[in-house]
């Protein structure tokens, strides 16, 4: 199979040194380059202590992110950049023949408008909006395979999206009142010098945040609204739990009409129908209850559903790694497609 | 202030060794007794570390629980025992004289056809049912003042009842639909010697459990509906996260009737009318949310809300130590009550 | 009793928060002032959301630190602020006629050029140095008494003298080849928005730091030095483990002389004459073994001993919270001392 | 490259946990059965859902352990059994022709007279251990390639033992005065349901354990002492710390003779000697010192070491995962050897 050549911009975040962990060990692409401006000039073993036993990550440095040496070294670019500034790199490279896969929220969402509001100044680069493909394999895989850039979904709309659209677009749940409670790990919010990150105020503490709107409820809402054929406002609230990553949500969904028969295998062959063939996908069986511990460290998304007879709600729980089902090892995945390769290769 | 003897039946768990926390300190209570099959014989101090500095704790022995001998010791005498067992020594103790603050869920619900449905066999004394008051004092303070059994609510029940009850007396948001997203620590699974809570299970782990029905609803929906003049049923999810103590709750309510003017206003005096006043009830302003480590080792409850004009939702949040307001502390607070003391005595 | 004002200069960080806490809830001291220029014009309250239902909380705002105004608010004035500044504020604030307790190590080591050495810049006040009493009470009870400054010992060094202190003094232990092995919470790193301090950098890590030599090495072999009437060098190797307090201490020693008879007898009897009469100390008996968990929010400092038949040593234990017996609950314990308070005020 | 097959004995464990991670992955092991008493009949995607999306995870049943079974399913079998349980199945399987790799400390100490003191009862199978080679890869190599039965060393002997023996065979430490301080993580303790090793009970908890005398000082001796040429007594102290996974030692050396001058070069030069090759050693250079989280995950060790001149000491830290590189991983590399597969098969 033939192997491309791949680069990094942006590698020194939690993200960027999970894409550099799947990317060193994968059979098929070739990590290039990597670059940091805070780093520039040390190799990824000496950043990145644990894949010091890696050859590639003793002879690869970090350096500072200019297009046009990228676009040498690399077929492939991955921005694992701050909202905004990626961008601002998309754009030459892009030009320059690169394809693009970015982890960032720059062309996640299709109307520049909503972008402008969110981040308060004016999308950097809208003309780009209409070739972006939201990269979420299972739902756009062969939009993905054509693509030249594409817009990686974020943590918790992978755990929100995953677990709803199939429900949503079979019209078995309505697409009103809505509710994603979501509980993530810290490096969720990137590795950052702030006090409110740090260790002894994270430990011993569980809190809310960012109520009542999230920047990311824009993608999410997108999302939806075109499973559902119609515009759905959901309520989502993400709590920061004390652990590494992880991301567990649990969505309160109403059935619809309520009340119909043979509501409970209409759920399950639904999921069976949207994930009984996909590799990252777990539906589980029984008993069993989406635990974070199960897929840390993997690309898998667990799901699991109960139907509650008092309430006659839906309660769907999914749980994923937010590093990598939510950021890089999608990112990879789609890479994957992008290549024509196995879309499991680097993610076993 | 006149002194009072008080004794702790089952004080090996997590609530037991936090009632010998609190009552060692407490300004009136004098702890007389303290039992346990499985240490008997052993002194408090050795039992216990933590409290070996206190010079009553090192004179103090476990002994094995006998009704008769504990109504010689002590005048009122709280159960920190498995369900279905605190019923069976309740009997005696109350024929003996003693006044009783039970921690377990035998008193809580007054029907006892739920009880036998819930534990799967008779309630062992249905005839003090009656007799029984419900522990919230914020709620039932003038009631615990009178009473001889007191029922002592759960750690779930409380941080889900005491931000709701207000609203829904107030008539400020609907009974149906109600739903309260619970996280807990794992102190709440008690001292037991099982799998799933040794340490390495559940660090790095976020996971639901109980679905759909957990035993506690039962009270909880019991004051609930109390308090709407009408039968409520919520749908509930209990979380496990890697904290030792702590429960943050998140509530999803509906404003009745929707889209009235000066909600927010109503809401906040609601609160005031009901909790300014409290001393163990802290309604957040500003920008402020609940944090589980605001509130670790006291007998407080934060309450935030917030209502969402893009779902019309009001979202409210409580966090509280699942071992003191959740359990010993407020046991300490209806003692005070009880014995004519300041509520705040050893709670401060 | 006669109840003094207290202000604490530097009351951001975790000991300056600790400090918060156990002055709020001081029976003789009222916290009259506190300062931070980050946090200037805030209440502690707001600050610090756990000291919200304390009334004086709700009153007390931070202002910026300025001598001449602290001398009018303050009797005593605790500094917890870093080291170099520390001196800075002392030298006004006694002219002014304030007593200081300073828990920086401006103060520690009586030899200014040490001081130069390890802080590559002149001790800011050396004058001040003949005149500081190091504010281990257990040690210097008397000159704390009467002292105007107090120099409060670390915590890695409180860890350190208080099991070994009696043992040199004694001529028990030989003053050669000690070495002490520490493991330290990462709120001894301090109040610092730093990626090393990050949870996700600290949760699931074990590592040491400093070596082979830290700071602290200065304070630490000044006192045993004088314990033992001789030069002592220690070997110390600082260890960050994730817990938010806690340091737990492994001693090295080598019984002097070696081999003589009846030394474990030696062993207790010197330890319960030292420690047998000390609120703070507690020399465990039996079986036990110091774990920090049972001093975690309390002044107590555990200490436990083995004599290894193999290797001939002496293993020594303590276990302290590094934020109170290591530093605020011990600056509050000098506090008590210099006002002629019982020594266990605030502490219990 | 031919594959064989292999059996886990004792898979309900985390090191037979982890052994099941790492052959479900292999390359040319094929995992033909696992056995557990306790989960006879489930399939091991069942008992460990983070292996459910592995297709060999949801057909593997576990069973019972019957040797005549094993031997005709595997031609390797594991033992991840408690002491005494394991000797019990090497010797009908090393009869019936499997080749065993016995992660229990069975047949670890070559003296069986050690085993008696260690254990209170006879060895199992004495006439095996002289067959049995310890399954240190970079020190017994050739030795495992040949062996028919590998006892695989302990997590703290491998901590330990892999710093030290090359300075020792090279006389550059002394054999005397040995000091190693071990930091472990949580799951070094098992998967047993005891009290000790709840989450709670661990969580916020630093301490030491089974002082003076640990169990696996004998298999740690007998290996220094060949090494030394000479017997060498230990000091040994482990510790537990609340980690999921990793072991930090630190170990004080005295270099031999003292003073020697070039010394720090001749031990860099010892380590490039012994471990310059080693894929699984990790000697770090400049500042870097070893941490767990460096390792998790991983079967490489890191070690890293400073000549104190202030004592003239030399202090050596190592880091490694206790159930990889301290279990399984260096099982699985022994499997490797025995084999005449490539020694980093399966733990890349």
């Amino acid at each position: 199979m033939k192997s491309k050549s791949v680069a990094i911009v942006g590698a020194s975040g939690y993200s960027g040194e999970e894409l550099v962990r799947l990317l060193l060990s994968h059979p098929h692409a070739e990590l290039a380059a990597v670059t940091s401006s805070q780093y520039a000039g040390q190799t990824v073993a000496r950043v990145f202590p644990r894949f010091a036993s890696h050859p590639r990550a003793r002879e690869l440095h970090f350096t500072e992110p200019k297009p046009e040496l990228l676009a040498k070294q690399a077929e492939v670019v991955f921005l694992a950049l701050p909202h905004g500034v990626a961008a601002e790199f998309a754009r030459p490279l892009l030009q320059l023949g690169c394809h693009i896969i970015d982890l960032s929220a720059d062309f996640r969402v299709r109307n520049p408008a909503v972008y402008q509001e969110l981040y308060a100044h004016e999308h950097p680069a809208p003309e780009l909006l209409a070739q972006a493909v939201y990269g979420l394999p299972e739902v756009y895989r062969a939009e993905i395979q054509q693509a030249s850039l594409v817009a990686s979904p974020g943590c918790y709309p992978t755990s929100i999206l995953l677990p709803l659209l199939p429900l949503l677009k079979a019209r078995l749940v309505s697409p009103n009142g809505i509710i994603a409670d979501s509980l993530s790990g810290v490096s969720g919010a990137g590795r950052k010098a702030e006090l409110d990150y740090l260790f002894v105020e994270c430990n011993e503490s569980v809190r809310a945040y960012g109520l009542p709107k999230h920047r990311h409820l824009s993608e999410i809402e997108q999302e939806l609204s075109l499973a559902a054929g119609a515009p759905v406002v959901i309520q989502f609230t993400p709590h920061l739990v004390p652990v590494n990553r992880g991301i567990l949500t649990t969505l309160y969904l109403t059935p619809a009409p309520a009340g119909r028969e043979g509501f409970e295998e209409q759920i399950a062959a639904c999921y069976q129908r949207a994930y009984g063939q996909e590799p990252f996908v777990r539906v589980l069986e029984g008993k069993a209850l989406p635990d974070t511990k199960n897929v840390i460290g993997t690309n898998v998304i667990e799901i699991a559903w109960r139907l509650d007879p008092r309430t006659g709600r839906v309660v769907v729980l999914s749980a994923e790694d937010n590093l990598v089902k939510g950021a890089s090892g999608q990112a990879v995945q789609s890479l994957n497609l992008m290549c024509g390769w196995p879309e499991e290769a680097g993610l076993r």
